[in-house]
């Protein structure tokens, strides 16, 4: 009998996802052969059929997978936030995927917005928490559409999720040339869960002598984002902070077009997602000429998940190839990409 | 019998507050003769005396002001947090400063970490809620150091308190040139608070048809704040994400050194609290080198709040003309700075 090499979900989605999720595919295909994969038309066409987002039949089929490669999600035909909840998040707190890594890096041949900054300066990993805090959905409205209304959202941190989230971050550090690892939170305010945070963090920082660390506000953390972002190494941070960190992060390395994530479950037990930051961008689908980079380096963050740091490594420097050689304003053909890279990775 | 034109409380603070405060207070002095000051010396030197952050009796005092021009405050001697919940969150709290206000401009002689953008781009203010949200401390800690342990944090938000806060932005962005409102929140996540939010604003938008309106999540909001900040003229917010996104505002526009803020109560029944968004800086406090611009800026912003607008113009124009004449990294004399700018808006 012949065992695949990995099982691999495809969830394209909406709009460009199919198109760059066919590059990411093609691509661990040339360094990976012999993976199986299985594709679901998950998102706007699905619901608009159907009014389901992720029925209960399908997620049990994804969680047979070791991996899910996922392109993007969201059309303007559906209402703000449906599949975003339904699925995304959905996803993140049913598979248990907690660790929601988030890589940045100033690559040959993008262009920051920050005046002097070289590329090679900016290499950092923002650790987000993916399954606690103000995402989980607490909270509630009374008296609503009336002038007495309250709305509430409640942040619930546990011991158990900060914890293995920081010790992850920390593992992530220690494997890195520079070893340091900044906590953002924003303790001043938030004493309770900043409390938690804070103590966790110094209780896991034992563990690791050899990571220097550092606490920062995230407020401070966002300004020094922008005006000194090659200090960071490995960022820990919490879920809502994480979101608004990461797209910083995103902007002050030429915008999303290069940022892919994970959402990862480290034990396996469940599959990680894999998917650029970008989204769908509906006003440029279908011509073939969305940038597949960030979904392939995101394919990349998938092969180092289960255990293929050579073919990650592979990858992401092809892709830093192509990016490297492209001229300033030069147009692309998404295929053509995808080709490339592949070529180069298979090398 | 003489009444004085406004009684000003002085909180010069800690650190560089002291200097900056002095020069603020000057330029007040030499644009409207007549106010009446009263000093108290709050901060880390009380805390450290007596332990005590806000005595009552002081409170009392200060509420019978007209405003509360304060320096900085914060001290290595102090716990963090200490004194920024007993004194600037109190004072926010106690005397209903629910307008939080943070103008960001990019002025001439000031340069922008960002590459390609000219001085007068970049020319918004942000309306930060100041009195609710994720600010007002309430949550919890169960198990406290055991694996079991919980930390929550609420963010409580009622329509009362939203409702006054979106009104002012829109009162404020319709008085100004490009009549542009920007709505700040995580609605697709946050949906209770968010949704609050939401219909509120779109329930006050009816009532001022002149200003175009928009609405950003904060995770891309801090993306555009990067790619693209010329695009904001007023934007409104929760208390936490305008402490975020003001943060990365000042960065844009060249760091906190000219970043002012007012934490205001419109209606005039509580004092407001006028500070630089800068710290107290231990590291160059007592040396007569810390540039009292922003904190001359906040006296503007005082001001203007207390009806004097033309007062308020012409201390801007003095700070912006200052700024514009310095040589690029020349040294300056706060105490010079101070009385260059009171003679120019004086004139
Ligand atoms: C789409 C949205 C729910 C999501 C988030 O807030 O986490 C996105 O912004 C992200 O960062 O993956
Ligand atoms: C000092 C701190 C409590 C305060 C805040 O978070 O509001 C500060 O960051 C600010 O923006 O005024």
């Amino acid at each position: 009998m012949l065992v695949s090499v990995a099982r691999i979900a495809v969830v394209a989605g909406d709009g460009i996802g199919t198109e760059v999720t066919a590059q990411a595919r093609k691509v661990i295909e040339a360094v990976l052969p012999g993976a199986e994969y299985n594709e679901y038309d998950l998102g706007a066409r699905l619901y608009n059929r159907t009014g389901e987002v992720l029925p209960q039949a399908v997620k049990d089929e994804l969680a047979g997978h070791d991996a899910i490669l996922l392109g993007a999600i969201g059309d303007p035909s559906v209402p703000p936030g449906v599949l975003e909840r339904g699925l995304l998040l959905k996803l993140r707190f049913d598979f248990d995927q907690y660790v929601n890594l988030r890589p940045s890096r100033l690559w040959p041949g993008t262009v920051s917005p920050l005046a002097g900054i070289k590329p090679g300066e900016i290499d950092m990993v923002v650790v987000r928490e993916g399954t606690e805090g103000l995402y989980v959905g607490a909270g509630g409205v009374l008296h609503k559409d009336t002038p007495a209304e309250i709305a509430t959202e409640e942040s619930l941190n546990t011991r158990y999720g900060v914890e293995r989230v920081i010790r992850d971050a920390f593992a992530r550090a220690q494997s890195r040339e520079r070893r340091h690892l900044t906590l953002v939170h924003k303790t001043n305010v938030l004493t309770h869960a900043g409390g938690l945070w804070a103590r966790t963090f110094k209780a896991v920082a034992a563990e690791f002598p050899q990571v220097t660390t550092e606490y920062q506000h995230i407020d401070a953390a966002s300004m020094f984002m922008v005006s000194n972002p090659q200090r960071y190494d490995v960022v820990v941070t919490d879920n809502l902070f994480g979101d608004i960190l990461t797209d910083i992060a995103a902007a002050v390395t030429g915008g999303i077009g290069m940022a892919a994530s994970g959402s990862v479950n480290p034990e396996r037990q469940y599959p990680s997602t894999f998917e650029p930051v970008h989204g769908s961008a509906p006003d440029i689908a279908g011509q073939g000429i969305a940038d597949p980079a960030a979904a392939i380096l995101s394919a990349a963050l998938l092969l180092e998940h289960l255990g293929h740091p050579d073919e990650a490594r592979r990858v992401s420097e092809a892709v830093a190839a192509e990016v490297a050689s492209r001229a300033p304003g030069a147009s692309l053909r998404t295929a053509e990409v995808g080709d490339r890279v592949a070529a180069t990775a298979a090398a």
